[in-house]
This record gives C-alpha cells, sequence and structure tokens, in this order.
C-alpha cells in the first residue's frame, strides 16, 4: 500500500520537538543520535537547517537511498517529499526542520 | 520621513548573502562581526535561526531599543518589522534570515 503522508512529529518521537506552529510555518527541532531514524515520513513545502553537521542516509518512498554530509548552518529547500532519514554520524545531529503550510 | 522599506540584502552588505531565493522563500545568511550592524531594514513574514548565538541590541523605526541573547539553534518568529540590529557580543554571529514571500 502506498506510504500515508507521515506525521515526522510523530514518526520521530522523542526526538522530534514542535517549536513553533502558526498558520505560515511548522518548526519541527531534531535531535538525533548516531543510528537514530527519523521513520518514515512526509512533508510538503519545506526547509532543513542544520544547526551541527554530520553524515545521514535517507530512504526514499520508493526504495532509492542517497547518503549526505551536512555541515553547521547548511539550509536545503524541498518541494513535497517522502523519505526516512537515519544519523550514520557517531555525533548527534540536530537540525530544524521549517514545513510551510 | 518614514524609513522606506530597506533590504536587509543591501543594507547588511558583504555581511548578507542569498542562499535561496525561491517563489515561496529568500534565506539570507549573516555573518556578523562584534560591533557589526545591520543597518534599518524591513521583512514581511519571517523566521530567524541563530547558527551561533550571541548578544545583541534592536534599535525599531520608532527608536526604541531592545537587548538580546541568543543561544545557538533557537528559532524566533516575527510578523513585519522594521529594525537595525547590532552584535553586541565579543564573538560573531551567524544566523539565517528565512523570509517568507
Amino acid at each position: 500500500a502506498p506510504c500515508a503522508a507521515q506525521d515526522l512529529a510523530k514518526t520521530a518521537g522523542k526526538n522530534a520537538k514542535v517549536l513553533i506552529d502558526n498558520e505560515k510555518v511548522r518548526v519541527i527541532e531534531l535531535q538525533m543520535a548516531p543510528g537514530a531514524k527519523t521513520g518514515m515520513h512526509s512533508h510538503g513545502d519545506n526547509l532543513v537547517v542544520f544547526v551541527t553537521g554530520g553524515d545521514a542516509t535517507q530512504t526514499m518512498a520508493d526504495g532509492t537511498t542517497k547518503t549526505m554530509s551536512r555541515k553547521p548552518g547548511e539550509v536545503l529547500w524541498s518541494g513535497p517529499v517522502t523519505h526516512d532519514t537515519v544519523n550514520t554520524s557517531k555525533t548527534a545531529i540536530r537540525s530544524l526542520v521549517i514545513e510551510l503550510k
């Protein structure tokens, strides 16, 4: 069955904290320990800001994967997407996921 | 005369770098050395993410000022605003200003 649009704030459990949720944006802080996974989830238009950097692997809804390495202060724009992200670094990764409404 | 809606990317000169500019958002990276000022500028709805923390003083269009102390990873939402910000710390402050279109 196609993956239902899962909410990151739920799939990532205690690793996710909603910092801002108003009529225009929702901002989720993700604190991912080494090996932690977000769980498969979907976003609409969004930005991700890396407060601390690190390496991660993303699995897309179609099963394809991509590895990435992010630096502190890096910011990425993305249109609607469904993916699962695992922290493959030896240190925690802290990021802010900014969802546009 | 009332302050014209000044663009941060112009008033802050070399301290500002536009990282993303699409139909939905504009993201400006600000790297402010100790004592650096942004110059009086205006935003519409916006978020500011502090990559590195520090102390700053903001002067509003009406001349009132407010001091603030920000931590790395802190994120603030603001509606339309006009202000000038000076870095009053001894270290540089790096932030991302995310303007909604």
